[in-house]
């Protein structure tokens, strides 16, 4: 067998497995896929969703053909089987990403937490070039349960929003910039040197990981106010 | 004046500024001492403890000689004013340490949690190389709102920790090892590529900022069952 | 001339050279492989395979129209002839891959052992985020005059199975993964410092080279038990 | 002769040269102390003051052996003879410390500054963990011709004051921090990959190269309003 | 809303925002090419030039198809509308460039300084291996109210240009050369070890925060002589 | 407990488990002697020896004032408690020293594998500037089951001399040399890297991983010949 | 004007400029090779081959455009114009490749050294591997008077062949190999550290530097033995 | 034994092999003065001076124990016995240091050269921060048969001086400076990334190799003129 999948991982940790597809190839991603499905038909009762994450075109068609009811959102890399998320239960989680450019990762991040079981709310180009931008937005960061950051460019960001709400902070750099940058290196020495205590670091570039540890963070939260 | 503290931090945040320690002065640190036991007298009701962390043990006396009855955590470098922790609320905090040589890192950590008022407790010498330690203590992770995994040639152990339980684990490298550990940059990377998703990782021997992380996270944890 | 192969080598170590494709045009590959052919017309008796590594398809291409009956397993880029691996002797190689990404290095590693004179076992997707998967293997892995480890987003998983045989362990990083991963630094430094004795390391994603070891190391391995 | 120096720099830059203390060995500070002082014979009129940089308490020593009436500023370890700075001209340097950590650096900075003709200000313990602090003196940051902000586990300061004045920011980076802070490097890549434009950064540790460029920087500075 | 951009910039800092292309897709570079043409029509008076920066040959195009009387520069990467530079007031920008290879970077930090409102001189190619080419060039560098200098494989420029002018020196390493350059290391490590004091370094290839700082530097500058 | 000693692992991998000294408190090191010795009389039989790695001069006075009968490997860092080496059995380890200046590490890799019951011999001072000196010793070097080859300034040795044997080579890359050695960077990509296949790698100055994996490597090779 | 050559080098340092053709537009290098032609034109006498080095296949056509009488050596990437090379002087140039995969450079360093005037010989796969093959070409490297030595995954050849001749060696990293190679850092790290006396190291795949260096070094030599 | 001296070294290679004198015990320094000194006594004719590099006060010491008329160059780290260097030949080897702090890595270069039988100038405090210096020097410089340059903080020395003579360069980087300088690192990469072409590097602060290199490439120097 080409996989070897932790189905019993729901159970265990309560959140299913994710399929992390770069460096797969077409007919091992198709397999999985398969495989998903077959387990799927052998249970009963409601299944959680399945992600497939950083997914390539090509890969996410591997996946459709599998399980035509997926659903692929192109913008963040990700498919989805099936593709209703539970109830949202927990509190809130806030995912603010720094620029523009760093929209790609945010919205992983934010799927993933919202396929995971949290209500979900996205601020996009708040960074601190232009501080009335972040502090324009207090009121949503102090409603949430846990606040994610992402951020290349502007890897101070985390430290300030720390700053400035109670709620711990998970903090996800990206691969945007260039030149000292060094490919996210600059906003994850950045994070891991947060002067405000209260920010959790992941992987450069990982939205799956971010939005992953928000929904558990945010798992026992006032499902009105955090 | 050397410095301006961030008193209106527990009001804004919840949690009081720390001190740090390093790289200041005994005529510094007598003064930043003396202007937390002045503030002190001006304000009413009770006053949340003040941490002075990463303390010589030239620096903890010199915070002693303005707050004689401070406490001064020797293993984890903590000064401590005033000594009595609050009232612990939300879940419990678990602290793991791969090894003997992390215990100062994790004690900072687990006194930071404590201080902050969580219920703490500390696991050692749990290190991957004998499984069974490790599977020995699942019944205490599995009560833990969070845990925190402090390990320096350990690298491994949050990935396994966070596979085997639900709750978010907070990841703290230390600089315990030598060579190509390169002073704690193998395990933060290790930790960073965690193959479990779940772990949020705070700098190279930040045990105070891994304590803090976890007592916001265990904030609105059943202080019964986490 | 164009290259100046080591003959010499298999009287000298016991293994025959292996060409390493890379970096190679078609016009060096081609006259290697004649060279390879021409040789084996001036020598009596049984002949080792060769190995063509790192082989891209149009490479293959150039052996195989020098050596029509070499064989291509694309999987693990290896081009090899002549095709028949020697009688196995010596004790067992097993190669445990840690998720389905790091298919590619194990294949690479499997082949390389087989075609040196063992047997050999395929493991795969034995990730420590999910602990029971390389529990449940524990009979094969026991059974190993050697285990060969391949993984890249886990390379907590040597130390692990290190912890649990008594066999020397041989750790392959892979670049498998993004990020703070910076193509296999992060386990090849968690490979390094394995907290587990009985780890030796081997270059990012040279399953060649992890192979070559481990053959040598079961080279007097009991063929029945390791 | 065991040093040359560029007596020429004051004429040619308008600068004079600064004497970098570290390596040399006493007898080498002491044979340039003296040089410096016999030359100052030979010149007429108003010398400007020469700068001894990083030196350590005994080559401050040696200094003074020379030149009695210099004057040694041990916060900054800098030895200035003359002692008298020129009368001040251009626009104001208002150097901004993140914390008491960084102060020494940032005395550097300013004293460097002055005793090359500006007048200063400093301003300490702004750190962006508590954004009310630097906002609080945002009149002060206003009112410079050029900022210079001294900075270790505070690598955001740079980029937030940037993003709240038109002058232009020097930043200097501090080693002050342990762990992933890697002796500088993470404010250094901070600085470097500020999202607000506006900045120019020097050496880690360097408050001597930011001081001069800010008096460089300011020295058509309106000596009233920025 | 796909972007939040900074309007008030140009108010609260005296300068525009400008646009930072990479990693943002098509429909998003329109999205935001339209906003900007939008918030035109509402206001009165001059509208300062806003810099598409970084665009690709395809994100140039969509710029365009929002805003036809933009202007493209493609040496350097740069869309800008309104096209016409501000009347030039303060002093003069001087932009060397090590090597042709360089061009493209210093042309960017030209355009930039020159649309936000100085006179600009571009040098080329007087790099340190044919000392007679900077040394021939002496009369323009010293005209400038300061000097940006680019270069990749000549990271001594900075500081031998630095060395014969009075006015601060801004260095932009590029990631021109190959091998042990790391793109762009190289010269960025020499150019923050400058012995020449005066030197302030921004990103590897940035020649827009080049020609930013530059053009705040020489804001108050003579516009006759520097 | 301080600590949880690995007691099984003796049983499970069929070698005792090791106390890494460093970062361990001399209350630590002598608690942890005592629970060796107390578990000692707990058990009937033969006791296979317990090393103390990595020992200060200090740590090993703690060590012996529990086990007065312990003996100290002073150039090796090594305390052994039982002092009995067990009867050797399996291939010789030949453990090979490039330079004089590595002794101490390649002492700590020989008196572990004696230690682990195989026979060892120490070759010293073969580094490749003088080729004859290792060819000089091929006869001991091709008697060897395995053999280990500890460097610094000589990262090529283990290329040169897997070239020359049929057997398994461990390198151990050592901390000795200054500059761009990097700490044992440098002989560490050299023996990753190295084009001879059949080296397995160890940590920077891991001479008891080195001797470790050798004995687990040379259990099954013939005492008489290799 | 676009570039500016340092048409004075040859008479200043006794060779001519040569081209580095990459980061270089089509537009760019025709001009230059434009302006190298009208020089020629200009001058009287013979004129030293200039070289344009790097180059794709792209320029090289544009280089041959306006010299339709230059040579374009493929495998080393060079365009060379005059095409003769100078009557050789001075010792002999060896050049000594590891493996075939480094065969490109290595050309670049022979054929440079030749159209700086001195006799060259080229001597591939040489690899420590096998130490007989370059044994076996003892007598080749002592009649050299210098010798050049390009590896990639083979570092340690330089330190053996400089532990074997009298001459000086120059050594030339390549970027051939993958992983820990790190695109030539573990070759160049290699030869900075080489235990023989008398390597000097220049930037990786910088055949035109090692050629360069080597015909100066060899330009007195014996023409008849070295 | 602990030392197998190359005595064969000056026959082979015509310089006899030198003592590193780090990492080797007080102990170990004697025996091998020791073995020095009794081969002397059983060879006729000239000694060639055998060199200690990099010998602490202490090991110094442990030399002249047994080698009583050995000298002691302290600034230079250098023991050397027997202490006569042999008469010059070749050419002038110019060794210039950029600043005085870096005099004793210059001072070790300059020694070894003369050692090993060259004439030397030593030029100092040549950095390019005041360019007249080393314009100043021209005449000596373009004496010399090999110029080694000497430098931390101005990395920029060798590409300067490259550009200005005909002979070949021996760059030394030192690990003078601080912050960016990373303990040379700044200045290696520099170096060899060095626009001029003629440059070879040695490892940071390995004054021993620099001089020996430019022995070897002095020896066939005409005496009278470079
Ligand atoms: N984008 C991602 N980044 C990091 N980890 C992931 C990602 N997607 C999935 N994973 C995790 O990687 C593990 C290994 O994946 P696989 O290679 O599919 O066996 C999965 O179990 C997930 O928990
Ligand atoms: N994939 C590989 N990775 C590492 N080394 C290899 C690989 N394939 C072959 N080699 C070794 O590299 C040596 C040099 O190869 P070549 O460049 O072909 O002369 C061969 O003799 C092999 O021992
Ligand atoms: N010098 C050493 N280098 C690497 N690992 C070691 C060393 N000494 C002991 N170990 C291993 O490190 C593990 C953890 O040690 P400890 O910190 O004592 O719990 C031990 O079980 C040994 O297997
Ligand atoms: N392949 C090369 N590698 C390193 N330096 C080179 C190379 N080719 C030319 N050069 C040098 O680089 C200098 C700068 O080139 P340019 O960018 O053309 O002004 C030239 O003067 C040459 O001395
Ligand atoms: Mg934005
Ligand atoms: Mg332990
Ligand atoms: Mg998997
Ligand atoms: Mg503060
Ligand atoms: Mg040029
Ligand atoms: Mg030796
Ligand atoms: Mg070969
Ligand atoms: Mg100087």
């Amino acid at each position: 067998a080409l996989a070897h999948l932790d189905h019993d991982r729901a159970l265990r940790r309560g959140y299913p497995e994710a399929i992390y597809c770069e460096y797969k190839s077409i007919v091992q991603i198709r397999a999985i896929a398969a495989a998903v499905r077959d387990r799927a038909h052998e249970q009963s009762g409601v299944i959680s969703p399945v992600l497939f994450t950083r997914a390539s075109a090509e890969q996410a068609e591997a996946v459709l053909a599998e399980l035509p009811d997926a659903v692929h959102h192109e913008d963040a890399k990700l498919v989805v089987w099936p593709t209703t998320p539970p109830e949202p239960t927990g509190g809130l989680v806030v995912v603010a990403a720094a620029g523009t450019s760093d929209l790609a990762v945010a919205r992983e991040a934010e799927l993933t937490a919202r396929y995971l079981g949290r209500r979900t709310v996205l601020v996009v180009d708040v960074g601190v070039a232009g501080l009335h931008r972040v502090l324009g937005r207090l009121d949503v960061l102090r409603e949430a349960a846990v606040v994610v950051v992402v951020a290349g460019m502007d890897g101070a960001l985390p430290s300030v929003v720390a700053g400035l709400v109670r709620t711990p902070v998970v903090a996800v750099p990206t691969s945007v910039g260039y030149g000292a940058a060094f490919e996210g290196l600059a906003p994850l020495l950045s994070m891991l040197n947060s002067c405000s205590p209260g920010v959790g670091v992941v992987n450069i570039d990982n939205g799956y990981g971010g939005g992953h540890l928000a929904a558990q963070i945010a798992a026992n939260g006032n499902p009105d106010t955090a």
